[in-house]
């Protein structure tokens, strides 16, 4: 992973003059003038030598405070974090980077920081795109990121019940291929899917890309081990239970603040015996939608749908060697199916059936083999806006059908009044029976103070999302960046309840602090 | 309802004397000696007058006191609770029944009771079996059933989104009618669907019986509103979100120990064309077991599938005037479908070839019809068995398809172990991708002893399923009966965990005290 943009520095692809010339032309980008800064230039903030304790704990080769691993470690990927560590900030930098062995050495890593008051931020792919791994270090004797990469492995595989054991650290790729070998899959696959963390999906509640198909992260969820300050959580002893509430549904979005995942249990499937994208076009917006609500409350369902607004339509987001290659006229759909031969056959003819009959026109599959081929390639994408000037970045949310299309507008509204001459993209990007979230990537220059328009910016969608009736995030998650949101989701009494929970589980505070939890006032 | 017993007297149907005199041969059923008690005979503890100061919030109309009042609101309708008040004992009567007008009326009722230190118990339907209406009214200054039946209406219905808000109220048949007047229906027939209410789905979740359909209630949740005694928890904004772990999640299945439910909004359905339900014979458990696996995982799923064992196949559990008219030998499965005619028709044939692969072989549509006319008639004929001096109880558990077998003769084993002369009966109630339910029937003779024998039994089985891997309820909930195994669902900590929550929100702790949630102890 680059340590200043994303994924493999080998894969990063320089826009084509052509599209810097109309960046230019229609947004107003220009080159920023200040020279990239090098790795080696970057100089973090000395590492506090109280985290050193805890090679006591993992180990003296996995407590590790070289100026690279730290650097390694800091921020996540949203662009706001992209631009900072860009320009050479490395202040948010943790002490150490420590990398625990299995669950036990977390467990004491944890109860250790909570004698020492270290806080703790626990690290799987580093994605994160709402500052979930800026932990609020002020008031502790150190920061350590605790990354998990060495939790690695399928512990347990049930046949019969289809259930996989996978440890925490497993990045998606290994894990799929983990199962491959077994014949079964997560089909898991949100755009992070490269280097993204089993843990981190289950903490975060992800949602992949195959979600009308396979679910949501939190959906594949049968069990969980967590290590807290206070002892393990051991969740799950069946598919459901009137057991009193869902502590699962507790630890699931708890974005390491309550405790740290070690494994997830999940439900996983017998690999698709075939797959198939295809791509339709309808001639707007609203059409579009009908059809994707059809599908969703009356099916059948395929395991991939999106639905491309007019001007991400027009744009054709994709690889950046293809970016301006639009699809045309109306809006693009997206229509994938993975199963068996019979069941692909069958979902496919009913859908089409309903996509017809709702004015939709088929595109054949190179649409739809285009965004496959592609699917990942985005982050690459911002990375080449970001070379020349640009400013590009994603935001998302959710909401019941009813309140959609207001919703929809009134953030694509927000965004271009906040950041006059830029580019605002939409699709649906994950539906079910009862609403559906809302993807919008926004382009514009880069100007001369970036982050200050674009907190103000996100502060006015923000404003017009709580507004209009949707979620915070459908499934960014909260981090820091949407943590004073909080209460406009769950009430302020909702908030004291995740509190209580923390305060129980993590009395010291250690864990990723000022992430999630809002602190309390007064 | 009968205040001693199930449902409306007049469907109350004696066993035939063929039954009785079965009965008596078998498992050595005597009649009780005992004379009925009559509702004038029975004398609760005289009421506490510091309820009445409740009168000042909802009006002195909607706190009442008489006896039969009282009697009608104690304790639930497990067999133990029946025997106790067929037997007189009135001493769990809570000192008034409080009918709240609205949300605003219950958030008020608790308030005051925190300060008056009165204890509250919600009371939806009254047919908890798992003693979730018998709060422990030591150091309180009284105790009151907070009964929700003045909130029974439909106050929100978004045609587009699907969704419809209940009141907690609204009792289930209600609740039908009205959605089925709008062309809707939640598609919820739990066995107490006659009598119980919106809210004490959501509090317990409830699963019915076309859940693989349907879905459990927990899963038709979108949204709700919960007074408690620090204020009014609002909780979904979206279909699904991921702005920190889902406290729905954390409402549902908390049975009235962290506030009151006062709406759900539901996920609804139109209303199904077409209803078909069969029955197929196996020869064996195991094989239905497979073919009900083969269902669930890989589909085609009926809306209603269930599996009953040998012994339940050939007593032929049903209506009181039924009984013993089995079903012959092997394995009966019930299949129903719902759903558009096409929809139906496709499953069917779909299922029809999964069922017969694994060996099972079709008896066409009258045993399907026949569970249906009979499936909430069970607990009449528990009256029914009561009556002449058997003991007739259910229990259920749940768990990964991999451990289902052992579960299923650990409790079988035990049970017979523990109740000699007893017919043990069980069937698969409901299905998951990665596992199911198992509910058992036992009925045996009351002798001298029956609470202390059930005790007794159902400890055992108790610690048969937790060995075993099954959760310790699927659908029944927690209550006061299942309180303390609940660290063995969810560790300790994760008890601790609750109690964080009940302590935050409940701060007086009047809520259902003694329900869901064990004491802390030391």
């Amino acid at each position: 992973m680059r340590w200043d943009g994303w994924g493999d520095p080998d894969r990063a692809t320089p826009l084509p003059a052509s599209v810097v010339g109309l960046l230019r032309e229609l947004l107003g980008v220009r080159a920023d003038p200040a020279p990239p800064v090098r790795l080696e230039e970057m100089t973090p903030p000395a590492p506090n030598p109280a985290v050193r304790v805890l090679a006591e704990v993992v180990g003296p080769d996995w407590v590790v405070s070289d100026d690279e691993t730290r650097i390694r470690h800091t921020r996540g990927k949203s662009t706001p974090d992209l631009l900072r560590i860009r320009a050479g900030d490395a202040s948010a930098a943790p002490d150490a980077v420590v990398l625990p062995a299995d669950h036990e050495q977390v467990l004491a890593v944890l109860e250790r920081c909570s004698r020492e008051r270290v806080a703790v931020v626990p690290f799987g792919g580093g994605t994160s795109v709402v500052g979930g791994l800026t932990a609020a270090g002020e008031g502790f004797a150190g920061v350590v990121a605790l990354d998990l990469r060495r939790l690695d492995r399928i512990t347990a595989h049930d046949t019969v019940s289809r259930t996989a054991t996978l440890q925490a650290g497993l990045r998606a790729p290994r894990a799929e291929a983990l199962l491959a070998e077994r014949g079964f899959t997560l089909g898991h696959y949100p755009q992070s899917y490269e280097w993204a963390t089993i843990g981190g999906f289950a903490a975060t509640r992800s949602s992949g890309q195959a979600s009308a198909g396979y679910g949501r992260f939190d959906e594949m969820v049968a069990g969980l081990t967590v290590a807290t300050p206070r002892g393990t959580l051991t969740l799950g002893r069946a598919p459901r239970s009137a057991a009193g509430p869902d502590l699962r549904e507790l630890v699931l979005g708890s974005e390491g603040a309550f405790g740290v995942i070690t494994d997830v249990t999940a439900r996983v499937r017998p690999l698709p015996e075939t797959r198939r994208y295809e791509g339709w076009r309808f001639p707007t917006f609203a059409e579009g939608t009908a059809a994707v609500r059809a599908l969703a409350q009356d099916g059948p369902l395929p395991t991939v749908l999106r639905l491309s607004d007019e001007t991400e339509t027009m744009i054709g987001l994709a690889r950046p060697d293809e970016i301006g290659e639009g699809r045309g006229d109306g809006c693009l759909a997206v229509c994938g199916y993975e199963g068996h031969r019979e069941d692909v056959a069958a979902r496919r003819a009913g859908a089409h059936a309903v996509l017809t009959a709702h004015g939709g026109e088929p595109l054949g599959d190179a649409p739809g083999e285009s965004w496959a081929a592609g699917r990942f390639s985005a982050p690459y994408l911002r990375d080449a806006l970001l070379d020349v000037g640009a400013f590009a970045e994603t935001l998302e949310t959710a909401g019941f059908w009813s309140v959609l299309p207001r919703l929809a507008e009134s953030v694509r509204q927000t965004l271009s009044r906040e950041l006059p001459s830029s580019l605002v993209m939409c699709h649906i990007s994950h539906v079910y029976r009862d609403g559906a979230s809302l993807y919008f990537t926004v382009v514009t220059a880069q100007g001369d103070d970036p982050l200050g328009r674009w907190r103000h910016a996100k502060a006015a969608v923000g404003d017009a999302i709580v507004e209009a009736g949707g979620t915070i995030t459908h499934h960014h998650g909260v981090g820091t960046d949407h943590r004073d949101r909080l209460a406009d989701e769950i009430g302020p009494l909702g908030v004291d309840v995740l509190r209580a929970v923390k305060d129980r589980l993590d009395p010291a505070g250690i864990l990723n602090p000022g992430v999630l939890v809002p602190p309390a006032t007064g």
